[in-house]
């Protein structure tokens, strides 16, 4: 019988001119992108802490610090293949991903598809499992001004758990 | 043996002076009520958001979008229950929804069996499965100045696995 | 076999100067602390919300409200071994959580194998089922400007489903 563990992940980047702007693995053409140490990926971000948090595996920062200089502009991509390495080293795997995107703008539903096909890729699920939702604040607080964006991820992570035999 | 998945919901909304009030399919008197295209029920949306994250049938925006005239004003138990449909369509129901409200005021405590009420029967469930508490933000942001109000939701589904039969 | 459920908690606090800093039933050396009725551990009261709600036994409000002198100045320890109580009582156990504190300063990074110590100890779990993260909000809104803190923590439940037996 499958053991099942959950995790939740929320992470903050500012918005900037002059920055790309990638989520969920997609660049998405807007102009402000996101700021920090690596491309900024929130949605990535988020999902990678989520899998960390589930399996008990600490978060993004433990395993990804942002003061080392191998992680600088690193493509969120390459840390959410190592995180999927870190769970499937305890032998976890995923069951399904929920994520939300709270940002005003832009509409960033046309990009929904190729971001599952890219997690879904990354992870080895069907894009089935790989659910992504956006939300405006309704013009409230910082994300309502556009100064940042913020996503939150929740996964349902299993290990088979092997029968005794001789 | 069931297949579970888990989901995640999350919604915004303003508040402002002559609007009706709705919070989980019950008018709560206030001198404000949220701002929205629909009735503006911040808890049901992040319910309804939180049942097709888990079911990956996309969000509420897909499905209800706010450029419709057909759901301008719309009472979101309308909402639920057509989202209860789409779930029920890919064979999940609902294990158990846990849900926090956060808002300054009012006191919604009163009000809570009444929305469990309403949400377990459009959902077909009793109210042991349908949990939601509330807490403010201690008059911090948004929320704390009274001009919006915030709902989460997360949500169990599982699918029964029918065996193979001849 | 088992029956599950989920819950979510989210927890806002006020920081001050002149207050003890209690997270995760750690005192944590900074020169602000959170402001509330208890000791205002935003962490333990998030995970006693998320057991809480996935029991579906209302929230902390309900069971320990802010208006009861019982509560003034109470260490949270006391609250999640209640807490614990009320869920072992209804035939519920803690499979794992997972949270994250949200806070921009101070680094709480040292402190996380000791506030997992010391939850895990009173939900007599492993440290394992006890997942602590931490991020800022990259100097966003009211926790950016170090004038509040955030937890969100979810849960997964089970109950033995005891066999019908003569």
């Amino acid at each position: 019988m499958a053991k099942l563990r959950i995790g939740l992940g929320v992470d903050f980047h500012q918005l900037t001119e002059g920055r790309d702007f990638w989520l969920g693995g997609v660049l998405v053409p807007h102009h402000k992108g996101a700021l920090g140490h690596s491309d900024a990926d929130v949605l990535l971000h988020a999902i990678c802490d989520a899998m960390l948090g589930a399996a008990s595996l600490g978060d993004i920062g433990v395993h990804f610090p942002d003061t080392d200089n191998t992680y600088k502009g690193i493509d969120s991509k390459i840390l959410l293949q190592r995180t999927q390495q870190l769970i499937a080293e305890k032998g976890y795997q995923v069951v399904n991903i929920d994520s939300t995107l709270c940002l005003q703008a832009p509409k960033i539903k046309p990009y929904v598809p190729q971001m599952q096909e890219v997690i879904a890729n990354i992870l080895k699920l069907t894009t089935e499992e790989v659910s992504i939702k956006a939300t405006t604040t309704e013009k409230l607080g910082f994300v309502g001004r556009e100064e940042g964006v913020v996503a939150y991820a929740t996964v349902l992570l299993e290990k088979e758990e092997v029968p005794y035999t001789r």
